[in-house]
């Protein structure tokens, strides 16, 4: 028990304890912090450690998983011990009153594609008459690479993309702003061990190289994306935008949330079997859109676990740095309403989403705002939580 | 004219001043020089310039045309003007003594597909019966992001990578060595100067962006290419090892190299338009494999050029970092000897290239040596050389 008055179910409890970025003033500079409740626990001042005053977590998250359970434990002690209580709260700032920042420097981004239910109705719509999955699609988890440099910290302004659109009945491509905005909800995995070009990492080692747990809106132009990406994969239907959430979960933090993956009905290759490392998490996403709830994604479901992605990711030899970000794909689930995309929930425009208020969306609005929660069960009972990743468009 | 006793045909004269970073010894902190001659000046030791100490060109990249102009004119002022000739040679070092390392801290990497040839020689091996270019070729350059960190410098072994591979008549992938190991001849941009996410930049500004110009090998997995590919694109087939040239020519040494890009039978978008802004770049590639000249890919005849590319790669919105590098794509010209591909050159293996030793390549035999060079004209009617990419096939 904390020696914090925690709020009721405030998915930041002494079984999450996430870290981030923040800063405190126009003035400040940006520094290391843990959600604790409704506050931030400055780590920068309490512990005097500069490794916290980086104003990112990759020198942290470098120095290893034995650094990780030993802060992470005195953490724990910090907050329950009441001998800590009074040096403690001297360095904990209400949440309410910071500015969250992007919290790694991100190396690599990678995305991948590993939801069937996604992969599944995207191929129905776009392939129809053919296999809704490509043959490669269950021997691999399939994935490319995004732009680091537009990953952005929630909350950065969404500015609607210029680009060439071209419908099936233009005779040309023409150019202006996309009229198919989209979001993707997904979630991202934060390498913190960097490994050796040349040497694969596998699937049992994943918690030696991966920090942590974050959430990622994958902004989307449909019609950028569908007539660039014929034959090299998606670029600037993509590359404008990616938003994640300030808080890096532990995956120490998340051993209660491990499910196995769905069963497989195609053998895998030896170096993408899991198993007895179920690396699977029972996350439970919501996707509000102007504050109403459009969907409510099921994390377990994903065919594709993110230790068999990175597994596959290095298996040619390809090496990981600090900060990598790999994200698992737009998390779907088998009903309607459990759908990441407003492509998939408004069926590529022929079904529009109902608002509340009466107004209807197949795809994204100049004002609209999209926000992304996740939960995880914790040991105790209680919830971890995933904060949000959030972001309004801006015309242009 | 320099008071250096210069070779004869150089490249590395007055009109080339690249710029690179190298190491004398195992002790010796990795620090900024410019190739002359036989030579390297120490321009960290000469000016005693922290930004030219800092083990990449980044912090000087991003300072901007201005400062990239200076310090090139007082370069030109430091090699011919005998009264600073002591003070010079005293920091000139034999390039033959030092080691060379990665130039840039790589931001992004983006690597496009611009050469006509090329995409049309790809085409018809595997799309035969159907148009060799897409709908879209000549409507945009088509581009992807790759693997930022695996680019590597100049003399990187190249371990060959495992992964999936799966034949047509294979009824299921197998996993193991690529069997296909392949080479793509191309010519790299290094961007110095940041964008604001949300802006685009034109043609015309390509100058105020991009500082310099290397020479890149896209090593290719053809086999795990294949399996991997469709919908989103080359993954594990490239994200192995990308190698660059260790020295970067300032885009200032290639006025006199600058050509139009040939004549379009598509109508471009404004925003692609480089009506008297043409960036073209006559440059004459060379690949050697195992010392034998293989190709000698014209880039002059690119289709997109890096102008273009910038400006079609920004145009929704999508930032630039100091240290971004995109590259040609494979620069392939229409006679069968400049074709810069294996697969191109051997016809996907139909047409095996035969070696002086009288042995034969359709892909990358382990212990094979590939080194690809290239040289630009410049004013004084010399040529400007950038040095060489090489690597060679290690086993695994």
């Amino acid at each position: 028990m904390t020696w914090l008055d925690l709020p009721a179910d405030t998915g930041f409890g002494l079984t999450n304890l996430p870290y981030g970025i923040f800063s405190s003033g126009a003035a400040d500079l940006p520094r290391t912090g843990v959600a604790i409740g409704d506050h931030v626990l400055d780590l920068a001042a309490l512990t005097g450690d500069p490794v916290h005053a980086t104003g990112s977590l990759n020198a942290f998250m470098a120095q290893g998983p034995e650094s990780w359970a030993a802060l992470r434990a005195q953490l724990t002690a910090w907050l329950t011990d009441p001998a800590h209580q009074e040096r403690v709260t001297g360095h904990l700032l209400p949440r309410a009153g910071v500015t969250m920042r992007l919290p790694i420097e991100v190396a690599d981004y990678v995305d991948f594609y590993s939801s069937q239910d996604h992969a599944e109705n995207l191929g129905r719509m776009f392939r129809p008459g053919s296999p809704a999955l490509t043959p490669n699609w269950k021997h691999l988890p399939i994935g490319y690479h995004g732009r680091a440099g537009t990953v952005q910290v929630s909350g950065t302004p969404v500015t609607r993309p210029h680009g060439q659109r071209k419908a099936p009945d233009d005779v040309a491509p023409t150019f202006g702003p996309s009229r198919r905005l989209d979001i993707e909800a997904e979630v991202g995995f934060v390498v913190g061990v960097p490994s050796a070009l040349g040497t694969a990492v596998t699937v049992r080692d994943f918690p030696s190289y991966v920090f942590g747990v974050c959430l990622v809106n994958d902004w989307s132009a449909r019609d950028l994306q569908a007539w660039e990406y014929v034959p090299l994969g998606p670029f600037l239907g993509k590359s404008f935008l990616t938003s994640v959430s300030p808080w890096v979960v532990p995956l120490a933090a998340l051993a209660t949330a491990r499910v196995a993956a769905p069963a497989r009905d195609v053998a895998l290759l030896p170096y993408l079997e899991d198993a007895g490392e179920p690396w699977g998490l029972d996350l439970s996403l919501e996707v509000r859109l102007n504050g109403a709830v459009v969907s409510r994604p099921p994390f377990g479901r994903m065919y594709w676990t993110a230790a068999q992605q990175l597994a596959h990711m290095t298996v040619n030899g390809a090496s990981l740095r600090t900060g990598d970000l790999f994200a698992s794909g737009t998390v779907s689930g088998p009903e309607p309403d459990q759908r990441g995309s407003l492509i998939e929930l408004s069926w590529n425009g022929a079904e529009p989403l109902k608002l509340p208020d009466g107004s209807t969306r197949s795809f994204l609005e100049n004002g609209d705002q999209v926000t992304i929660t996740a939960f995880a069960p914790a040991a105790d009972g209680t919830r971890i939580s995933f904060g949000e990743v959030t972001g309004r468009v801006v015309g242009k």
